[in-house]
């Protein structure tokens, strides 16, 4: 009998809790300060932008939180999602290690952002909001909101980074096929886009600031991140918790977890809930090397977004003024890092590796010829830093076991493989002195031991 | 408990066999003709483009016929596809009627045609067969194929219909990707394609006469058809009998069968295994109004391809020199139907009903706004007609069980949908008068009774 290549559970297997690890991080946790006060944020820097129920997810203790039955009944639509073992691949790689993948991109935006998406929606409907406004670099986070809207009866407004709207036609004609209105940021239709129109490739921290300004600005509206909040890595929980059961069907377990970063949730939704079960693994962060906020960033509180309207918040940055190159991997394209996972890479459970672009696109071609799955860019950094842990794996001799997570396909991302195919596709760098000044522009703040 | 929204079948529920019908259509079943004897068309007439193990399946009487293992192996990459329940879809239709969508669109290339690719790639590979040439309409089938051909080590060559090429660049980016090389056609490479420079446009007609010219002149090539010919159809009973195995998991019984028909695989893919199992079911095929095959077209021999290098098939056909008007549904281009299911249809087995543009795209967003997935436009026929069968179960108080094949996703067709959505999308027409010299140009050919 051929051994499976893929792990299925029934949708009674979907998870009934969300894993809240923030009481178990390493260090004492640290509050996001107000942009206002430089005090700790209250509940007045948030009301107005998101729901009560979602500030309590964020900064609640509870190690466990129930999934509403509304957002369960959601998720129905395409989790669980599998678990593959990448048989071919692992054979491609001529290693004696075993690859497994959780493969986020059966869902109907191709990603796992609709995991938080629909949380968010759910609750933003019960506390009687109308809209939704938010921002989406690569598209990924845009379409899964706009396609949440459309299940929970919410209008929906996008900005979307304008080298990504010229990239990715195709991302915007998806959300407007769920219902939703997009720009391209930086726009005209706020003053933080008016005041960024120096920088027309845009940034998410540009379009961040754009989509908090318009729900700022009407009581019917409110904001949805789509990463980096303390409630967006539990949202995503589910992947893990998911993954624990699925390696156990295949009597697996796992050496080294990886998964790629932009603002860390398809990161966090992957490894919390193997930290939560204690498991002794080693775990790599894979990040662009055009946006190496966890290899080059500094440790300390900065604004999430561009014009610095959003809480201060601890965590690696490379500055709240960068705007990194156009890769694209427009879902890495990000100054900060979620906080949680911030520290665990300060703490050193997390190591973290940054990746060229054409190297990506070299590793993603080689899988998807072997597993025909086309990945997003994004996780074509995580498939990079897997490779070398199977070279490392065939080095020692040893049979390790890999987990990764490929958290969505490359359907809207093939003008890119076009350009990597074609030998156009660049490696481009961020000049040292914009960095510098970026980092030399943080916000001042408590400095933090 | 929230009953279930999908039905999943573990991998060694991949079906063993796949169901051959052939033998029990209604009436006699009727041979291909040699192009160049008219004589009923012998081995010499497929030798030269396809390898022996696909022509006995073309000619096999056998009821079942059994998957090689690593044709089965290849299928566990995305096989078992799930089974849909259509909640929230019958409840934006206000209807008693309960609907069931299999969907295809969770293979690589996103749809159902890898099921035969990956047979045929297979059968030319154990041939010693070096390359695959073939054509392609909307893309699907050549990055089917192209998916395929890296898996058994094949090298592909795709013909892509013109207007597609230019519609759909990423589905030639997605081939590339998986290592094919992609032409568009009418094309400077072949004789047919020369012939043709005045149609630029193309045609599935076209396509295959310069995929069928390089194949015969080059004897390590051979040709593979994603759709029409008796194997193909074969290889997609994949789909009908996991759906029987799915139906009974929801404990539900159809009373009517829905599938859009371009050259049928897919329609027959679905309905033969139900035909086999006997059941009592009615069964719609949703074709375009811009190419009304099975609705306008007549019941004769003639050419598979435009220029008349293919075998003369006993089918509903336009003419083989009819060139339909560019819709979106490009793989529903195609100016004859598949001499199988054509035969249901003639025999009143199977009711065909035509569509114009703008109401299947009006369907696909309503299905897309409910379900979450975005469907390609040629199942987006599918689901007009499962529209007007759940609001004819509404008006009869009935509550009816429909299932339709959701044979793809449209993630690469949103550009048809951004022109739906601004108000842009023609319903373009056919003239009559070039139907009717079409019509006048079928081959002599015998009589069919």
């Amino acid at each position: 009998m051929t051994p499976p290549t893929k792990f299925l559970l029934d949708e009674d297997a979907i998870p009934t809790h969300w894993v809240n690890v923030l009481g178990e991080l390493p260090g004492d946790p640290l509050p996001p300060l107000s942009p206002r006060t430089g005090q700790p944020a209250g509940p007045d820097d948030l009301t107005p932008i998101f729901p009560m129920g979602l500030i309590a997810q964020e900064v609640s203790p509870e190690p466990e939180i129930a999934i509403p039955d509304p957002v369960r009944d959601a998720y129905r639509l395409w989790r669980p999602t599998p678990l593959y073992r990448a048989r071919r691949f692992e054979q491609a790689l001529d290693t004696p290690a075993r690859i497994f993948y959780k493969y986020e991109g059966v869902s109907p935006a191709g990603s796992h952002k609709p995991n938080t998406a629909v949380a968010q929606a759910y609750e933003n409907a019960q506390a009687g909001i109308r809209k939704l406004c938010t921002e989406t670099g690569a598209g990924q986070w845009g379409s899964a909101l706009a396609f949440a809207c459309t299940l929970f009866g919410l209008e929906c407004e996008v900005f979307m980074v304008g080298s990504s709207y010229d990239q990715k036609p195709y991302r915007r004609s998806m959300m407007q096929t769920w219902g939703a209105t997009v720009h391209r940021s930086p726009s005209e239709r706020t003053e933080a886009g008016r005041s960024q129109a120096s920088h027309p490739t845009g940034s998410l921290g540009i379009a961040i600031s754009e989509a908090v300004e318009v729900a700022a600005h009407d009581p019917d509206c409110n904001y949805a991140l789509g990463s980096v909040l303390n409630h967006v890595m539990l949202h995503q929980t589910v992947i893990g918790q998911e993954a624990l059961a699925q390696l156990e069907l295949a009597e697996a377990e796992p050496d080294v977890l990886v998964g790629c970063v932009g603002g860390g949730s398809n990161f966090a939704g992957l490894i919390f809930p193997f930290l939560r079960a204690g498991r002794d693994v080693r775990i790599v962060a894979a990040e662009p090397a055009a946006c190496p906020t966890l290899t080059r960033g500094v440790y300390g509180y900065d604004y999430g977004d561009t014009v610095g309207m959003t809480p201060l918040m601890p965590m690696y940055t490379l500055g709240h003024d960068f705007v990194p190159p156009p890769v694209h991997a427009g879902g890495l394209r990000y100054h900060g890092d979620a906080p949680m996972v911030c520290t665990l890479v300060r703490s050193g459970r997390v190591e973290p590796r940054a990746y060229k672009q054409n190297e990506t696109f070299e590793a993603a071609v080689r899988f998807a010829r072997s597993e025909g799955i086309i990945p997003a860019p994004e996780p074509a950094h995580a498939i990079r830093a897997v490779i070398e842990e199977a070279y490392a794996a065939r080095e020692a001799g040893e049979e390790r076991t890999i987990l990764f997570g490929l958290c969505g396909h490359g359907n809207f991302d093939l003008a890119a493989y076009d350009a990597y195919l074609a030998g156009e596709l660049q490696d481009p760098e961020f000049s040292e002195a914009e960095l510098e000044a970026a980092l030399a522009a943080l916000p001042e703040a408590p400095a933090i031991a």
